[in-house]
């Protein structure tokens, strides 16, 4: 008996990691030391003074279904990547260099070649080398055809320019910017209802969304890092809206006595959240609770910078306040 | 319809990140600065000149089958963190801090506590503190009651002392160090080996080795850094004998026209191995390319620096040497 009888099958493996070698080196930058690359990854930081590392780790979960749904796999890679940068964003850091790892119950080249180059594409954009990553083979793993993707982001912010939510103050301003969709959380609800409950599919055509149902879902997490990097010295605290919707995200910056207020009349979602809330009967409560509602980042900022901020962030608008209290976030 | 109907309930995710976050703080040091700890986790780089970065990320593969058969997931944590140190410490780097990526299809509390529990011992043992991760909810992803398990690992190292495998040379040594079992690779092989083909059970006692055959397997992956780190600037290079065996591991550190000779009598696999080449007919070729044979890493050394090597190591020993030749890795 050979491993390959077993499944796995280490020249596929090899060749897979050629592929991914040449689509990742796209994405580098001078601070890669390649020369050494072997089993690990090796990066020269340079140019902070006291640099604080931030780190973040995250999957796409099962909006990966939607990607096997379309056949379209490259939109995931983008996600992941994106995701991760607005996690450490919200410190105050910029991205460093990525990994990934990806797990295939057997081994799918095309597919891989899709996620690789989708990742590789949003690290360029962030000049954030994707260095490295592990590629799994686990046979009769996964249900189904699925994988996982998971994605590692490291960033830096110098020691002085952390974003401290500690200085959250009453009367300070909320300010939403637009989602470009689901983003990569809630998909297991709004997989059930669109597909279980409703029995769409992803070539079906809804009324208010100009493209194809499964299109509308894979819409790629939206990266706020250029927008919002140049202003941080401006902001007080940013919530990423992630799982956990605007409550979970929004509460952990807020300071003890500390509350906050969102008008959800302040800003119209996009018409996919009404159709999985209509469709599943979804409890308006449990709607804000599970996805980013068309908000995808929430920055807390003085009445006194709202106007600048503002005026410099394309689709942004004020959403809330903070007001003295323990409720902790209020979705009115 | 509520997120919770779709298999994903917010307040025991939130439950499980709190006994996550205990357990991880188990681990935690100064580097680690926590007041802002966020979306990412926060680490401060300190006392070195110039540092490099080196990362690494991997999962355990299908040990955790094994795991999941005999209802043991501790050791599959230690294995994670050991098997990203024993790689970064192939460049001559130490670790700074950890990250974990676990996914289920439905929460498991106490797998995920054991899961928790065994990396934060690890991280212990490595002053390199648990610092954050993701727990992802992902409903009726994996077969059986499956789960995975990946590791993110940052270390760094001075940019003069990062090893550089240029500088081997035809007469340097090879040296074996004792691996603790299978440590995390080949287990597909194994378990179609002992468990399909051979019909044996995690139960089974197999002559020669003194635990159960599933306690066996489950042996956690052996950290060789406390052996190996304080005698870096005596090494030329480092292989880290994980998929791929002897032959891609050793290969990717040999310069152009160098190649290595390796004597599989001088040292005695342990009776693990024997036991799945046998009941398996595994070609001796296909063994030493997928398993570690019972050496788990491989030290590349001057001739005149052998022997102080070897005295510091317990149980190391001359495996083979290199030589001029295109060949790459020979096992004879």
């Amino acid at each position: 008996m050979r491993y390959k009888d077993a499944g796995v099958d280490i020249d596929i493996a090899n060749r897979l990691k050629k592929t991914i070698g040449r689509l990742a080196r796209t994405s580098s930058t001078p601070q890669v030391v390649s020369d050494f690359s072997m089993f690990g990854s090796l990066f020269e930081l340079k140019g902070l003074k006291n640099p604080v590392l931030v780190a973040s780790c995250d999957g796409v979960g099962t909006k990966l279904t939607v990607a096997r749904m379309m056949g379209k796999h490259d939109t995931v890679g983008m996600d992941i990547v994106n995701h991760c940068v607005n996690d450490i964003l919200t410190l105050g850091a910029k991205p460093l260099f990525f990994l990934d790892y990806i797990a295939f119950s057997r081994p799918e080249p095309r597919v891989l070649e899709a996620v690789v180059k989708g990742m590789a594409r949003a690290c360029r954009q962030h000049s954030c080398p994707l260095v490295g990553g592990e590629t799994a083979i686990m046979p009769g793993w996964f249900r189904h055809q699925d994988y996982d993707l998971v994605g590692f982001l490291l960033g830096a912010v110098e020691r002085t320019r952390i974003i401290d939510p500690r200085r959250i103050r009453p009367g300070d301003v909320l300010i939403g910017i637009p989602s470009s969709g689901l983003h990569t959380n809630g998909f297991s609800l709004a997989r059930k209802v669109l597909f279980g409950k409703a029995k769409l599919t992803v070539r079906s055509r809804v009324k208010g969304i100009t493209r194809s149902l499964g299109l509308e879902l894979l819409q790629p997490h939206r990266s706020y890092f250029s927008l919002v990097y140049p202003l941080i010295s401006r902001i007080k605290a940013i919530a990423h809206i992630t799982g956990g919707g605007f409550f979970d995200n929004i509460a952990r910056l807020l300071p003890a006595e500390i509350s906050c207020v969102i008008k959800k009349k302040s800003w119209r979602p996009k018409p996919i959240f009404k159709l999985i809330q209509e469709l599943g009967k979804v409890p308006v409560d449990e709607m804000y609770h599970t996805f980013n509602m068309g908000i995808g980042m929430v920055l807390i900022v003085s009445p006194g910078r709202a106007e600048t901020v503002l005026s410099r962030i394309r689709g942004a608008r004020t959403i809330g306040k903070v007001v003295r209290g323990t409720f902790g976030v209020a979705v009115i």
